[in-house]
């Protein structure tokens, strides 16, 4: 399909940010609250060069070009719709200059691209350890949750090798894998620098963990205050909204 | 001096719990909140066999006795005058035939316990890497904060020797030092299994950490809601004043 026209069973979402919309395609992974909190943990400074481990819809980059003054943004995507999709969402909001998708393997990221060429590297990568005991493993939601065809480890191993010494892995994941995550990124040698942990409400326990790594960093991991998603109420608390870009009233 | 008897530079506090009462004294370390949620969060089944790595006061083998039907309690304590007050604090107790406070160093525990003899392990250990700058290190509080004679691997591996095939370690460490923590309890075959931050209000970075870790156990870490200390008006949360068996009107 060309860059910028959408199917009939894909829908156009608003990012209430910059004007920048995105395609979707529900029979594809859609993008969530994951990237959007990503988004706004991740720190990209002027002039920075970033990367996007397993891009999907091209959310992070766009929202990263929307929210930064990074100079160049690359997702990097294995499945060929999604890299279609992404292409086109880039394409719909005139970021081509800005913006590149490359269709490419995680697992084969040090044959993609220079070592430590990226001062940021980001990361919302398949959650769930399949452990092969899955069915569908050609299906692209399946490909996008499960580790089928990238683990966490090739994950981290490709962002240690392509990040430069400093240079900073945002990743977002599940709070039942920070054992394995923590283990992996110091031995890959990127030092968890920063965590916040995602909790639904105030009593519940957190679903996502969004941690900073920085390459060849000294040990003291700086954990922020607790990101609460929903008031007691049911209303999404202020700093979500703040984060969303929406006033309080929605 | 005699057990239960108590100096004139020493103070008696109520524990709160089946009247229960601690020497404490101001010129050595005196337990603080980190004790008390650990002794909430650690969980001892009947007929448990329990050991404190570094019990000060002998506070912990003294709350998990009041609150938990565990078999056997034993403080190990390298400081003669820590040892010499929580003897006696047991003495006041009247629990000399379920708790035993034993002198001795934490870097030899493999010399005066046998292996794998205990179900749970329990520590509140000094948090503070020194790394050689400091100036007091006889001090009785230096030794209970700072790393001058027992290190955090020097903890965990004690423990790893000690605790049976899927015994629990319990312990409560600072935030900034969970990058090591877990890859030093994974390092000894100890998976951190369950999880919770305390944050002091739900606006801050936390300042505890409340660990368990399983020998030999899968990884799959179950991160517990916040556990907030205060509300926004400066009082205790109702969690806080239920762990110290508080009326919430303090």
């Amino acid at each position: 399909m060309q860059e910028g026209q959408i199917a009939s069973h894909e829908r156009i979402d608003d990012l209430g940010c910059k004007g920048y919309r995105m395609i979707q395609n529900p029979n594809l992974f859609c993008f969530g609250m994951d990237a959007v909190l990503l988004s706004h943990f991740a720190e990209v400074k002027e002039g920075e060069k970033v990367l996007d481990l397993g891009t999907g819809t091209g959310i992070l980059p766009i929202l990263l070009e929307a929210k930064t003054q990074g100079r160049q943004f690359i997702g990097l995507e294995i499945q060929k719709e999604s890299v279609d999709l992404a292409r086109r969402n880039v394409e719909l909001n005139g970021l081509s200059n800005k913006i590149r998708i490359d269709e490419g393997d995680i697992v084969k990221a040090e044959e993609i691209y220079d070592r430590s060429q990226f001062q940021v590297i980001v990361s919302n990568p398949p959650y769930i350890d399949s452990q092969g005991g899955l069915k569908n493993k050609e299906d692209a939601k399946t490909i996008a949750r499960h580790e089928v065809l990238c683990t966490l480890e090739d994950v981290i191993k490709a962002a240690s090798t392509l990040l430069q010494v400093s240079g900073r892995l945002y990743m977002v994941h599940r709070p039942h894998r920070l054992g394995e995550i923590i283990t992996l990124l110091r031995q890959y040698q990127l030092e968890p620098k920063k965590m916040r942990l995602v909790y639904p409400s105030i009593t519940k326990e957190p679903n996502m963990v969004l941690i900073e790594a920085i390459r060849h960093g000294k040990p003291m991991l700086k954990v922020l205050p607790p990101l609460i998603v929903y008031e007691e109420n049911g209303k999404y608390t202020q700093e979500i909204y703040e984060i969303y870009g929406m006033e309080n009233e929605v």
